[in-house]
């Protein structure tokens, strides 16, 4: 194998309930990754379409997890990567985590698979921290393990797939507004009463039985967020009526997508989630707002080989 | 029937990763109530054994939970009860919701089941209110419903059983100190960094998850508190000797119970708990406290019914 293109899908992280702890992988949504052996060593940015980023291995998260794997491994070629970018950096869906889970899945693939999915995390999230400021492991653990991810201890890597009920849609607006991740993150830095630990922690342990029992009134009860959502929700446009909007459209939950500008619906099944993604754009439009939007299913699968040479 | 006797059993409260959230029922210790119907209406408590506790309806928290449930009842009799205490009050292992929810539990059975036993739940929570200043349905919860119980919302009863992998078991070591839940609870209300709080709250989805996965090993990573325990442990004697003791001899968590000052270790079987119940008992002896102690699975049922007249 000299050449392998991959999918690396887009994400949600936080879900609401699971600040820095819950992820959920997308489809369709995502990078597309090629990467090359080459004789020569180390790793080089080819070209990346799609978005302006820089070429500067030291800077791009993917050269950034690359270079993070091949300090650990021992190997006698190098590698070009080609990104061609299906995310905005600055959406709030993961772009960085796909590109920086996408480059070391790749490699991986390369080098006859020395690592499991789950132990390329902790080379993903050399990237992730570059982006972010902060080595937060949902995202880049929801596109390389696919499925719901549950992030218990990042630091140790004590993360795990979690019971995918069959039947959850997501539509994802994307206001054309950036958020940048560490920005967003330093909002949030404050303390939180007791009650609201309860709370939080109350939904996230009920949307996890959910989960597991596949109790789909349940989960919509829980996917809240009291501490976080108050204070990031106000940088979003429109954010109560769009949540207005989904809730009494059937959706289970709407909540902010990782760190925002991106907001998310949850539904049952992909009709659930398509008719919120025409309400949402309705409104977006009627408001003279710029947009994206995006319905997806849950990813079990994660990073997909598209073509090896 | 004009007449039955229960077996009200004691319980564990937040389980270390759930505060106000979690709860347990065990099994072997526990009040036994007898309830006898009365041409005269209303409640009157006939006795009480094996504690001083008062006979006052409206101060005694079987009396408080059975007047509530009274006032939403059309029923043509009263009702007098015969408490025997076998848990102390002020232990943590749910003195006050084995008497609450017992009562409630006994009269519903004489006049032929109107509530099932999750609607019991706000009637035993009235006589909980009396006892620790705080409706906390935890513990009340997990007698009434039995097994591992999770408490998304004591408000709206949003209260539900979780999977209960068939070998967990507890030792209870019961110091001889009082500690009030209510002065217990005041100690605690202080705010927590978000840091704390994702710590915690992925202590107990990742908790959650152990159950479901049953998964001892994840549980027993989870079964963590760095909130509350580092405050309160500071009232119980000997914490970090006992917490050492138990997690070097197999205890897959160690933990307050409830407000304390009671503390218990969770085990992979009855051997185990039993094992680390001689050598708490052993090191207390060898300090010179006073204390009790109890080993118990978990008791799936909740209530039972001994006899029936």
């Amino acid at each position: 194998m000299k050449e392998i293109k991959i999918f690396s899908p887009a994400s949600i992280a936080n879900l609401s309930c699971g600040f820095d702890i819950l992820g959920v992988c997308l489809n369709d949504i995502g990078d597309e990754i090629v990467v090359r052996k080459t004789k020569e060593k180390g790793i080089k940015i080819l070209k990346v379409t799609g978005q302006k980023l820089t070429l500067d291995v030291n800077k791009n998260v993917a050269g950034v997890s690359a270079l993070a794997l091949l300090k650990e491994t021992n190997v006698d070629c190098g590698f070009e990567i080609e990104i061609h970018k299906g995310i905005k950096p600055g959406s709030g869906i993961g772009s960085s985590a796909a590109s920086s889970a996408g480059s070391v899945f790749a490699i991986n693939q390369l080098i006859g698979k020395p690592y499991s999915s789950k132990e390329l995390i902790k080379f993903a999230l050399e990237g992730e921290k570059i982006a972010s400021g902060a080595a937060h492991a949902d995202n880049v653990s929801a596109v390389l393990l696919g499925g719901f991810v549950f992030v218990r201890d990042s630091l140790n890597f004590d993360i795990f797939k979690l019971n995918n009920p069959i039947d959850l849609a997501f539509t994802i607006l994307h206001p054309q507004i950036e958020v940048k991740t560490s920005e967003s993150r330093a909002l949030v830095q404050r303390p939180v009463t007791l009650d609201k630990l309860i709370t939080q922690s109350a939904n996230l342990g009920a949307f996890i039985s959910g989960l597991y029992k596949e109790d789909y009134n349940l989960i919509s009860r829980s996917i809240k967020d009291v501490v976080i959502e108050p204070i990031r929700s106000i940088l979003i446009p429109e954010f109560e009526k769009l949540k207005e909007i989904s809730l009494s459209n059937n959706a289970l939950g709407f909540g902010i997508s990782g760190s925002g500008p991106s907001v998310f619906a949850m539904s049952k099944g992909l009709v659930n989630a398509k008719k919120i993604g025409d309400l949402l754009k309705e409104k977006y439009r009627e408001l003279g707002f710029s947009f994206d939007i995006h319905t997806s299913t849950v990813n079990e699968k994660g990073i997909q080989i598209i073509k090896i040479k």
